[in-house]
C-alpha cells in the first residue's frame, strides 16, 4: 500500500536553503558548534581547531578560469583562512579528499596537489594524508587542523560600540574573475595595471591572513579582555557582518564613505556590490573595541574601519547615512544548480 | 601552434591506477606517511591521529542497498575503524562534507547524519562540523579524529616470525551484500538465520574495533617492546595482508585450513574468494610477535591467526600447504568507471 506523498517527506535541498539546511543540521552537533567556521579539539593542554571545506567543479572553480595549480592553492588558502579567522597561530597541515572521473589527465592531480603544497610552504602546516576516488564530477574535500592562540574567535562575541574592521579590501577576488573572464570592458574601465594584476591575483593566489591575526594578538590593550568577535569574507563581505550580528543578537551600521576598496578602483565599476557581495575575499572581518581597533588599523595598509556594531538586538544592517538597509543582492546560492 | 602531445601529457587516472596513484601523490606528503590510514598530529602533549575517508553514490554506496542511516553509519564507522586500526583509543569526532544534487531529498540528509550520530554515541566522539554543498553525485567527506593511546600502530612494523592475526571473521560484509542483491540463491545455499543475520548487520552497520585494540595494549608481556604492525581489512583481507608485507618489507603465508570465515559459512559459497577480498569487514588485521597474540586471541570469540610472517623480503603471499601463491582476483578499482 502506497502512504501518501506530505510535502515533508518530498522537501529537498533546493527548497531548504542553506541557511536552513544548517539549522537543521546544527541538532547533531555540539551546541553553537554549527555557528563558527571551525570546531575546537583538545588535545593534552593544547586547542586545536578544524575545518571541512569543499570544492566542486562547476560550482567553486572552472577548468576556464583557474589552472589546476591555483585550484589547489585556493583550496588550501581557503581553508587555512577560516582557521586564521578562528584564533589559529599555526597551521598544522590538511587532509585532502579528490574525487575525480578515470578520464582526468595525471597532470590536473599532479597540478592541485603542487598548488597545495605551495600554499602549506607559504602559510605552514604539512599535507596529512587523504583520500583519492572515482566519481562523475572533480571534487575537493579539505580539513584543516592548526593550533590556536590565546584568542578563539567566535562569530557570537560582538557587542554594541564595537567597530568593524577589516583587513583589506573587497571585492579585488571578484574583479580578478571578471577580468579573466573577459566580462569587463576595459575600453569603458579604466583598470590600472596595479588595480588589473592585484586583482588577478587576489583571485587566484588569495592568502589567508594570519599575519593580520598575529598583529590583532599583540596590539590588545592590557585593560581590555579577550573578547573579540570574527570570522572571514569568504562568503562575502555583507555575508560575514550578517554572520557577525547574527550569532551575536547585533545590529550594525556600515560606512557607505568608508567602503574598503582596493586603491584606484574605477568610480563606475560596481563598487558597491562586488565590494560587499563578490565574495571570495578571505580577509579577516573582525567586531571589536575601538581602543583595540585603532592600533591593529595603525600597523598596516589596508586595514580599516567599515561601521560600528549599532545595537545588543538583531534589526539587520544599515548605512550610517539613512538611506536604510544594506542589501545583499547576488549572494551565492549552493543548491540552486 | 599546437604542441605535439606525448603520453604524459594525456596519462589519465585510469591508466595510473590506484597505487600508482598513491604513489606518486606521496611525494607532497611527509615521507612515510601515505603509507599509513592515518596521519599524526602533536597536540600539546597528546598525539592525535587522523583520517579522511571519501564516500561516492554508485561506488560506495546505493540507495539500493543502503538505507540513509547505513550510509552515515558506514561511513563514521569506517573512518573510525581507520583510527583504531593506527591505535587510538578515544575518537575524538569527525567533519562531515557532504555533497548533493539540489533535488536530494532533506530525509535522506536527516537519515545519513542519524546514521552518523548514532555510530559516534556507540564509539564516541562528537560531530565537529563540515560542510554542504551542491554538486552531480552524492558524496560524503569524512575526517576523523582521535587519541592515540601507548602503541601507534604502522603498518610497516611487520617481522619475520610473526604471526598474522585478525580480530574477527571476513567475508560476512559481502556476503550481506550479496543477501540484499538476491544475488545468493537460498535453495542452493544452506545459509543459516544467524549468519544471515550477521552478515547483513556486518555490511550495514559495521563496528570499529576499538575493544580488540584495547584489548592489545592490555594483553603486551612486558618483555616485549610497543612493536606490531597494524591495519584494518576495509579494502579485504588479502590486501590488509599485502600492505603490511609491501610496507614492512616481508613476506607472509596463510593458512588455508584457517581461513577466518564465520560459524556457518556453507562450504561451498565463495569461501576463499570473499574472505580473502571480499572488502569491508573492517576488522584488525595485525602482525606482532606469538607471545603477545596468543593472549589476544584468547581473550575474545573471533579472533584467530591466520597465518605468518616468513621473511625479511617482500617476495609476496602463498599458502602454507605449498599450493603457491595467493591470488588478489577481484580486487576493489576506484578508476574503471
Amino acid at each position: 500500500m502506497a502512504l501518501p506523498e506530505t510535502a515533508a517527506m518530498t522537501e529537498c535541498l533546493r527548497d531548504l536553503g542553506e541557511a536552513e539546511l544548517i539549522r537543521r543540521l546544527s541538532r547533531f552537533a555540539p551546541p553553537g558548534q554549527f555557528d563558527d567556521d571551525t570546531a575546537a579539539v583538545q588535545g593534552g593542554n593544547d586547542t586545536l581547531l578544524i575545518n571541512t571545506d569543499l570544492l566542486v567543479e562547476g560550482v567553486h572553480f572552472s577548468d576556464t578560469t583557474t589552472s589546476p595549480q591555483d585550484v589547489g592553492w585556493r583550496a588550501a588558502a581557503a581553508n587555512l583562512s577560516d582557521l586564521a579567522a578562528s584564533g589559529v597561530t599555526e597551521p598544522v597541515g590538511l587532509t585532502v579528499g579528490l574525487v575525480a572521473p578515470a578520464h582526468t589527465p595525471w597532470r590536473w592531480v599532479e597540478g592541485v596537489y603542487e598548488g597545495l603544497s605551495a600554499a602549506l610552504r607559504r602559510h605552514g602546516g604539512f599535507l596529512l594524508g587523504g583520500d583519492c576516488t572515482g566519481g562523475q564530477q572533480r571534487m575537493l574535500a579539505i580539513t584543516a587542523l592548526g593550533h590556536c592562540g590565546p584568542l578563539r574567535l567566535h562569530r557570537n562575541q560582538a557587542q554594541a560600540g564595537d567597530w568593524l574592521v577589516v583587513s583589506g579590501p573587497h571585492g579585488l577576488s571578484r574583479l580578478g574573475l571578471a577580468l579573466l573572464r573577459g566580462e569587463v570592458d576595459l575600453r569603458h574601465h579604466s583598470v590600472d595595471r596595479h588595480l588589473h594584476a592585484a586583482a588577478i591575483l587576489q583571485h587566484q593566489r588569495p592568502q589567508p591572513r594570519f599575519a593580520a591575526l598575529r598583529d590583532l594578538l599583540a596590539c590588545k590593550p592590557l585593560d581590555l579582555p579577550w573578547r573579540a568577535a570574527g570570522t572571514d569574507s569568504s562568503d562575502g563581505l555583507l555575508r560575514s557582518v550578517q554572520d557577525l550580528c547574527h550569532s551575536s543578537g547585533c545590529s550594525a551600521e556600515l560606512d557607505p564613505t568608508t567602503l574598503p576598496l582596493a586603491p584606484g578602483w574605477p568610480q563606475e565599476l560596481n563598487r558597491e556590490s562586488w565590494c560587499l557581495n563578490g565574495g571570495e575575499d578571505f580577509e579577516l572581518a573582525l567586531s571589536l573595541p575601538p581602543e583595540w581597533a585603532k592600533p591593529w588599523i595603525a600597523q598596516a595598509p589596508g586595514r580599516q574601519r567599515i561601521g560600528r556594531i549599532t545595537t545588543n538586538a538583531n534589526a539587520g544592517i544599515h548605512w550610517s547615512d539613512g538611506r536604510g538597509s544594506v542589501s545583499a543582492g547576488g549572494e551565492f546560492q549552493h543548491f540552486q544548480a
